[in-house]
């Protein structure tokens, strides 16, 4: 029987994959299974975007430009223009989903055994990106101590070698709802410039900035030869099944490079660009009720488990992830039997273990990530039925 | 300033990049520029394909399944047993295009250094995903003296070592239009099955087989555990734009595999997804039209070709390209002037110098592809300005 491959043997499987046979089996029993695992958010996807697709007027769907449509890329530059971000559209590739572009900017950059460091907890697939370039990430551990902020920047110069070519950030933070500052990002930049390393800025949560803090990008910190940025249509306007994302750079190379692993792949989806483009015309009205939507939902959310004894949850500034700590002796152990032998009414709540965010090993044992993506309502269900799991939880630790 | 990857040097441009430029001054000149450079057919995607997505009731975009929707999973197993290929949902994953499908197939099998043998000429992008997974493709010549059939078995023998873990075949063949017959297949599982090798089979093309010949595919040869066959919307449905495809395999251990970077990817595209599983409802008459328009057009068009002097033709018997012999110094040299200095009536005609779709230095040199994507009137006036213009052209050569 012919073998599978190192690198398909090193791929991660989802944190969560090995929980959903649980969840289908406490819904095959009736119960309500709350869903604070993964960031598919319930908002609607905004009428403008649904409606282009539905008025399609092509009756021959092609291949578009590799980099995208014009059309679309030009728009986008006056929308990042609106967001304070200085980009002209030939700097822009559309690419299918932020992880596109990623993939693109691994591959663009970076060689086999070349090293990238980031912050852990970080979102679990830039582990499979990495083994799919066969780069290294280089983890700094950031703490729920002091919310995920940025650890001190000698703890990225200590790590810096002649393998070191960038440093990758999220910002808004996935998993953790950090917001990086001004001051954090200036840091990086310094180092950034003094290294000649690469930044990889995945952006893809910059409209989910909560309490008066706002998005800096990582384009405008003065270092634009060495920024790639990452984005997508996902999360900004509910639409992660559109998988539209964005490749952009001021550095021509790295354009013209990622142009070569796009024309490979021949076009971006084309019904995905006209969803993306008709976007842009969502109304501000939107995204206030959106952000109001989330904030209301993170602050009920912190403040009920916060309330629940030995229960730690920094309050997030962006995005609509939390990681927390629980009184658990192992958060996996704990989100396995809460769906397999765990209700409250008949309620059950699906999260998922911090582990998975984690390389160092033994990290986030006792940490879960919940993203804060159902109403109120729900919510609150959901809060009960933790907070009752987490007092009948035989493996309770204090 | 930060360096791209060795990779991202590697990666070849597309072949015909170069000459875009020029056909864009033609066509500023006021030409007519007849596209026979790319497999962008004219032909209407299915009204059923359109009219799904006109559709469209979801009002929240979300991510699928990894694997892809499972209702689109179910139906496409029913058409490939309609077609004589005995497959369950669980042995398909749709992917972003038939080109991710590939990505998967080398990533979830190769290793870097791994070598993988395949005919040439072959579609430019294999390349690309070839350096993408850092393997080296192995290349044995097919002769446009026989129309391009399966070079001698023992040639592939020659090559196999301990490196080698697999056969690449597309077929029909882009860019010859060659169709592999059975026993050419035979010959190919023998010593797929006798090293333990992966055959990857590339059969996008699988509708377009014309004359009587009928397509066989790579799931029918008794190696079941050693295939993987790759698919797409895009041609059988004139559906490019589209991006969805299909990774195709009865070992659950690649299946496994090949889920795990899907996961990392999220989910292939949603509005995709409607559009290929409604395509699944065409109507038979569609593709005897499609099939009898390639004949009509193929049949012309090989004709006018061989009745140039020192052009040589072989006729197709699948896909929609055809790899032609002129009398040139050069193709490359030859596709530039077509646009750039000559026109017939106002007329000029863009096709793809060979060059790109060999790997062996020199090969194709006085050779291009041409893909008879046009109606016949289109291609009769493509046909007599290509006439002229080998008759006007400089470096003609007999």
């Amino acid at each position: 029987m012919p073998q599978i491959s190192k690198k398909g043997k090193q791929m991660p499987a989802s944190p969560i994959r090995k929980l959903v046979p649980f969840a289908e089996e406490a819904k095959r029993k009736g119960h309500e299974v709350y869903h604070l695992n993964i960031g598919q958010p319930d908002i609607k996807t905004p009428e403008v975007a649904l409606n282009a697709v539905r008025n399609l007027s092509e009756d021959v769907i092609e291949y578009s430009h590799s980099a995208g449509n014009e059309s679309y890329r030009r728009k986008l530059a006056e929308y990042y223009k609106n967001v304070g971000i200085n980009v002209e559209y030939n700097e822009i590739l559309i690419t299918t989903g932020g992880s596109e572009a990623l993939v693109f900017a691994f591959n663009s950059t970076l060689d086999p055994d070349d090293e990238v460091i980031t912050t852990e907890p970080f979102y679990a697939n830039y582990n499979a990106f990495a083994i799919m370039a066969g780069i290294k990430l280089v983890p700094i551990t950031s703490k729920i101590e002091n919310g995920f902020a940025l650890p001190a920047i000698e703890k990225f110069e200590a790590l810096i070698n002649e393998k070191t070519k960038g440093i990758l950030l999220c910002n808004p933070n996935n998993p953790t709802g950090y917001l990086y500052s001004l001051e954090e990002l200036n840091k990086i930049a310094e180092i950034v410039k003094k290294h000649d390393l690469i930044l990889y800025s995945d952006e893809v949560y910059r409209e989910f900035c909560y309490g008066g803090n706002s998005h800096v990008s990582a384009m405008n910190l003065g270092i634009d030869e060495n920024v790639i940025m990452v984005d997508s249509v996902s999360k900004r306007y509910s639409s992660c099944g559109t998988r539209i994302g964005a490749f952009v750079s001021k550095n021509k190379e790295f354009i013209e490079t990622a142009l070569k692993f796009g024309q490979a792949r021949l076009s971006p989806p084309s019904f995905g660009q006209i969803a993306g483009e008709a976007s842009l015309d969502t109304p501000i009205s939107y995204f206030d009720e959106v952000q109001a939507e989330y904030i209301g939902r993170r602050d009920f959310m912190v403040e009920a488990l916060n309330k629940m004894e030995g229960v730690v949850c920094p309050k997030p500034k962006g995005a609509f992830y939390t990681i927390v700590k629980l009184p658990v002796d192992s958060s996996e152990k704990f989100c396995e039997w809460i769906l397999s032998e765990f209700d409250y009414n008949k309620q059950t709540v699906m999260l998922a273990p911090a582990s998975g965010f984690y390389t160092t090993p033994g990290l986030g044992h006792n940490e879960v990530r919940i993203a804060y993506v159902l109403n109120i309502k729900d919510l609150k269900n959901a809060m009960e039925t933790l907070e009752a799991a987490l007092k009948a939880y035989p493996g309770r630790v204090i």
